[in-house]
């Protein structure tokens, strides 16, 4: 990963996600405390797992045998353990591009707005149980952030953001990702949500 | 994984390794003295990981595209953190049929042996580079530890153990068991080297 490495010093701390990831809807409620801790800033950046799938010859976990259940016995402790409510929806797994999409956009228009819109997308898909692959579901969900709706619409069907989240799944790929939630810590790379205390060493220590 | 459940009640925490796996050995140095935390001991439980990937449609991670590349650099920073010495052997991934029904043997025979024949055989493979999967050198390290090597040999090519050993793996497929290391805590499973402080906080507290 040696080209990864060149590429993500610069942006210090990098928090991959696919919004149908239930480990990155975890992740996604603690990575920000854990970055200020280390005084830093977590750059959020969606991608979609599946165009992956491919390459990694992984599937979505839920189709997986054993790990698919184990999965589910997994998301649901981790939801007790930290009160928050959870549930894998009857439509799961979901595509991601409407909310990344719009995501995106924000990023750009509203930059400090688009990660709490993306925690309400997690929060919406994972404990309200609501369809955010719709681009009206994620748009509203988006609106009681106080969101302009149409811009938020417009965004997810704009051919400009869907290649860029298109070059962004390829950047991902370039880089070695092949799972949800990833990380970079000053280019080092780390896999899954129960790596967030190592990320958090790493960025303290300076590595090791 | 309710059948599993029950049968684990009994065995309260247990520890599902597979000598020829690198997250396994890095457990393996950390789960005797978690289980000292709170006070319990863990049983240490070799099984045959290579035997159920037909079923869990696996691979030995060095042998998966882009996580292999990422387990080689994961274990390479794990050493380095712990100040452990570590490197993957060129004969990798090796069988751990000898090992296995060697601590199989001394579990039966001389019981406060076998953890410490166990730790002696990672450390072997993965830091001094000797190939366990040849019942002579596996011998050779157990000799070492003051152990009968002639016991240990024919341990290794005894069919009672074999079947031990098969029986043992049949287990681990009949509970869910998908990857090394695996742990019960009170019969909840975990998976991965990464999951103990989790299971010493589910058994501190009782689970959640």
């Amino acid at each position: 990963m040696a080209a990864g490495d060149a590429a993500a010093r610069d942006d210090g701390l990098e928090f991959w996600f696919d919004f149908s990831s239930p480990y990155a809807f975890f992740a996604a409620r603690e990575v920000e405390a854990m970055a200020a801790r280390v005084g830093r800033r977590a750059r959020w950046r969606p991608f979609l797992l599946g165009a992956l799938f491919p390459k990694t010859r992984m599937a979505p976990l839920t189709q997986q045998p054993l790990r698919g259940t184990y999965g589910l016995r997994d998301w649901a402790r981790q939801a007790r353990r930290h009160g928050v409510r959870f549930a894998i929806p009857d439509f799961f797994p979901v595509a991601a591009q409407a909310p990344s999409r719009m995501f995106l956009h924000l990023e750009q228009a509203d930059p400090e707005r688009a990660v709490p819109f993306a925690r309400a997308q997690f929060a919406a898909l994972f404990s309200d149980g609501i369809d955010i692959s719709r681009p009206e579901a994620a748009a509203a969900v988006g609106a009681r952030l106080g969101l302009d709706e149409t811009a938020l619409l417009d965004a997810a069907g704009d051919p400009a953001l869907k290649q860029r989240l298109r070059d962004q799944t390829a950047e991902a790929e370039a880089r070695g990702v092949f799972g949800a939630p990833f990380f970079f810590a000053d280019g080092e790379p780390f896999w899954g949500a129960d790596r967030l205390a190592m990320v958090e060493d790493w960025l303290r220590s300076g590595g090791w």
